[in-house]
C-alpha cells in the first residue's frame, strides 16, 4: 500500500479529524487560529493520527468517534511541541513556509503552543478515559523530558549511542507509541496485543527519528520542506555523527569539532561531513538500525489476525524507512 | 489575621504541599530540579495553594490529601506560566533573583515549564476526578488565551477598560479562581455554596491582578523582588495607562506615547508617568477598583458561616489590597 494508498483508506475518518482540529483552532483571538491554519495549511502528515486509527479499527473499535477525538488530541500536543521546538532551535523554516517563530516571533510560538496544549488537556478532559488520559499525560512528560535531554547534551561530542537512544525514544517514540495504544485502549482487546501495539509503535517511533536525523544530512531541502544540515549547526549531535566520532581518530574527531564550531562555508562543511560518514558507514548503520526497528516493530504485530487494517498499519510503518520528507 | 498568621494556621497542609512540589521536580535530568529548586528557593507565596487548602477546608473537606495533590497541581501550573512569562517579557529579574531565561537560555525556560505543565497534567490524570480536571483544563486554556490576548495588545493605545478587564480576568483570576472552586469540590458543598467561593476567586483574583499592574508603577523594587516599570517598557497598556489616556488631552497622549516608545532615561519616564497617574487619580482609580472587587467577593462568602477557616480567607482577600509584593 502506498501512502497515499493508506490516506485514501482512513480518509473519512482522516477528514473528521482535521476538520475537528480546524474546529479547536476557532477562537476570537484571531492570531489564535490564523497562526493554526498556517501550520495546518503547511500540511502535515498526521502520522500519529493515521496510527491511532488504523490501531483502533484494528482493535475493532467501531462504536463510536473517540478515535477521532483522541486522534485530535495526540495531533495537538505534536505541533504545540513543534511550535516550542522552532523557538528552542531557532528555526527559519518548517513544512516548507516560514517557520511560526520567524513569522510571528518567538512570544506567539510559545504562547499558541501552551494554547494548543492547554486545549488537548480539555479535550482529554471531554473525553473523560483514565487510562486515556494516564497513557497520554505520561507520554508528555516523557515528550518534555526528552526535550530537556536533548537540550543539555547539545554540544556533547561524548554523548554515546545509548543516551541519543533514550532522547529520541522519549521526544518522539512515545507520543507515537501511546497513539497506537490508545487505539487498542479503545478496541478494549487483550492485555497481550495491547503491548504488541505500543511496542509497535515505540519501534517505528525510534525508527521514524533515527530516519529524521538521517535526513537531516542526506535530505533533498525541496521534498523536505526544511532546511538540511540543522543539526549539527544546532550542535545537536545524532547518531550518524555518533558514530562517526567512535570511527576516526583523535585527531579528526578534533577536526570534524573545529568544523562543527566555526561559523563559515555552511554548505561545504555539510558536504565535507556527509563524505566522511559516507566514508564510514555511519549513514548506512543508522539507516540499518531504523531498518531494524521496522522489522521487529512488524514482528510484535503478528500475535494479530490478517486484516486490511493491518497491511496498512505495516504498510505505514514500511513507509518510515522510504519516506524523503 | 496576618499573611504569616494564615500561613502558619495551614503550615502543616502547606509544607505538605511544598514537599509534593520537590518530589515532582525530580528528574535524572538534573536541569529539571536545578532549575525548579532555584525558582522555590527564590520563594512565592504559594498564593493558589493556600485558596485551595484554605477553601476545602472552608467546605469540610477533611478525610484525605487530595487539597495536597491538587494544590501540587495548581501551583506547577502557575510557574510553569512564570517560566513562559518570563520568554515573553524577556525578564531579567523574578522573585529577587536573575530570571531562569536570564541565567539559562529561553530555551530552558520553554522546555521546563513545558515539563512543569506535562508534570501537572500527569497529576491529574493521577487524581483521577473529572470535574476537577475539566475544571483545570478550562482554566488553563483561558489563561493561555488571557497571555495570547496580552500579547497581541501589547503596544495597542487604543485598548478599552473592558478589554483589559478581559485579559486580567483570564490570565490571573480563572486560575486562582479554580483553585477556590477545587476546594468545594472536595469538600462536596452544595451548588451555591460552590459557586460562591468560584466568584470569590474569580473577583480576587481581578483585584490581584489590578494590584499587580499598580505596583508596577509605585512599589518597591526591594520589596517587590522585581524591576519596576516593566509594563510600560513592554508596552503592556494596563489599567493606570488606559484611564490616564481617557482623561488627557489628544495633544498629551501622543506625547505619553512618543514618551513610552523612546529609548532613554527610563527611570525618568517612570517617574514622569507616575506623577501624571497621581495627577489624573488613575492610580487611585485602580486601586479602588481593587478594593471593590475584594469587597464583592467578601459579600459573596456570606452564604458561609463563621470559622476561624472563613476569617484566613477573608483576611487573606483584604491581604491582596495591602500586599507590597
Amino acid at each position: 500500500m502506498t501512502f497515499d494508498g493508506i490516506r485514501d483508506f482512513i480518509g473519512e475518518d482522516l477528514k473528521k479529524i482535521e476538520k475537528l482540529i480546524s474546529r479547536n483552532f476557532q477562537s476570537d483571538v484571531l492570531l489564535i487560529p490564523t497562526i493554526a491554519n498556517y501550520l495546518i495549511g503547511a500540511g502535515g502528515k498526521k502520522f500519529r493520527p493515521m496510527l491511532l486509527v488504523l490501531s483502533s479499527k484494528l482493535s475493532g473499535y467501531s462504536n463510536g468517534d473517540r478515535h477521532i477525538l483522541n486522534s485530535c488530541i495526540v495531533e495537538l500536543i505534536h505541533v504545540a511541541t513543534l511550535l516550542h521546538d522552532d523557538v528552542v532551535d531557532e528555526a527559519l523554516i518548517r513544512r516548507g513556509n516560514p517557520s511560526v517563530n520567524k513569522k510571528w516571533g518567538n512570544e506567539a510560538s510559545v504562547l499558541v503552543g501552551d494554547y494548543l496544549f492547554s486545549k488537548s488537556l480539555s479535550l482529554l478532559a471531554l473525553g473523560d478515559d483514565s487510562r486515556i488520559t494516564q497513557s497520554i499525560s505520561f507520554a508528555s512528560q516523557e515528550l518534555a523530558e526528552g526535550e530537556i535531554i536533548g537540550l543539555v547534551t547539545k554540544g556533547n561530542f561524548d554523548i554515546t549511542e545509548e543516551e541519543y537512544m533514550d532522547i529520541i525514544y522519549k521526544k518522539t517514540a512515545s507520543l507515537i507509541s501511546v497513539s497506537c495504544k490508545i487505539g487498542a485502549i479503545l478496541g478494549n482487546i487483550s492485555t497481550d496485543k495491547e503491548k504488541a501495539l505500543t511496542n509497535f509503535g515505540l519501534k517505528i517511533g525510534i525508527a521514524y527519528q533515527l530516519i529524521d536525523d538521517v535526513l537531516d544530512y542526506t535530505g533533498d531541502q525541496e521534498k523536505l520542506g526544511k532546511t538540511i544540515g540543522l543539526d549539527f549547526q544546532r550542535k545537536k549531535i545524532t547518531l550518524p555523527l555518533i558514530t562517526l566520532f567512535q570511527k576516526v581518530s583523535a585527531d579528526e574527531k578534533i577536526k570534524i569539532q573545529n568544523l562543527i564550531f566555526s561559523h563559515n562555508n555552511y554548505m561545504g562543511k555539510l558536504k565535507t561531513l556527509v563524505e566522511m560518514m559516507e566514508h564510514h558507514n555511519t549513514i548506512e548503520y543508522a539507516m540499518g538500525k531504523a531498518k531494524n526497528y521496522v522489522e521487529e516493530a512488524k514482528k510484535e504485530m503478528e500475535i494479530f489476525d490478517d486484516s486490511p487494517y493491518l497491511v496498512a498499519i505495516l504498510s505505514l510503518a514500511d513507509h518510515i524507512i522510504a519516506r524523503k520528507n
